[in-house]
Parts: structure tokens; C-alpha cells; sequence
């Protein structure tokens, strides 16, 4: 999915999630595709969550994967989510998780 | 409540829904203090639901209320929420609610 074709209900949707939100920054602070989601148990939540919450982000723009062997790696589609959102990445970004 | 007190999660959960949205767009366009609460009444909502979505818009720091007679008038604090959360209100108000 292209955020092009994204509605702003959809977009809160996946942000408000607080998990969804530490994954897009947890990718930020990486070069594209070196992050597999099997790096991501750090996360307080189950596998099949997991799956869920990245499935969320690709379905709103934010995340591109592709398969590498048995590693599934991801990419934050940042200048495409900016393009169709300014500024609500930067806030999720620069979020104090308190 | 001031927006410089208010987190991430709140402003999304606030802006998350599309019946706020939609209050938030009808108060952009008229001047502060000239649209009382009684007007909103073509929203698709219950009164105690409306009274509901405006507390959450207070409670965000994105709206601020007064007592004029019988009417309550209402303020959007668009620039302290700017200031805050820059961008998000600019998404909101560009909003094509399809």
C-alpha cells in the first residue's frame, strides 16, 4: 500500500497505537532493510501481536518489507509517509515515551 | 487544560475519531466565541455523546469553553495546538471527509 492512497482515519488508526509507534521509531534510527521483525521480541507483546502491528503499518504506507532467506526485513517508507502527512511523523519520532 | 501538558497518545486518541474532526473543521471557520455548543446539534450524535467529544477536545488543550447567558461559546486554540503538535491540525482540517 502507497500512503498516497491512505485516509487520515486510517493513519491515526496505526499511530495510535503506542507499540506501532516505538517500531516506527526502533526502524528510523536504522539503514533501510537491515532490520528483521525476528529483532523485534524486545516488544511487550505476543508474536501473533506483532504480526499484527506490522501488517497495520504496510497497510498505511509505513513499512515495506521483503523476504531474505528465512529473514523478513523492513524499511520505513518515511519521505513517502511525510509526502501525504507532513509533520505527523516527526511527532511520532520525536515522542518521549515518558 | 494547556496543550503543552498534553501527550502524543492523548492528541491521537482525541483526533482519532471522526465526529471530533468534524467539530474541530466547523469551529476553524467561524471566529473564537461565536458558535455555541446548541448549534452542533446537526452532528450524527446523541447530546450526552457531543458533550462527551467536546470534554475530550478540552481535555487535549484543543478547545476552550465559556459561559455566555445560556449559551456556551467555544474557542479552538488552533495556534497553542500547533505549537504542540505541529502539523496535526493542519492534517485535520485538510481532511476531504470523503
Amino acid at each position: 500500500m502507497s500512503p498516497i492512497e491512505v485516509s487520515l482515519q486510517a493513519a491515526l488508526d496505526a499511530l495510535g497505537d503506542p507499540v506501532r509507534r516505538r517500531i516506527v521509531r526502533e526502524l528510523a534510527v536504522v539503514p533501510d532493510w537491515t532490520r528483521p521483525c525476528g529483532t523485534f521480541n524486545d516488544l511487550p507483546v505476543a508474536k501473533s501481536t506483532l504480526s499484527h502491528h506490522f501488517a497495520v503499518l504496510r497497510n498505511v504506507g509505513l513499512l515495506e518489507q521483503r523476504d531474505e532467506g528465512t529473514r523478513r526485513l523492513n524499511r520505513l517508507r518515511r519521505a513517502e509517509f511525510d509526502a501525504r502527512f507532513p509533520g505527523l511523523l516527526t511527532l511520532v519520532l520525536a515522542e518521549d515515551e515518558g
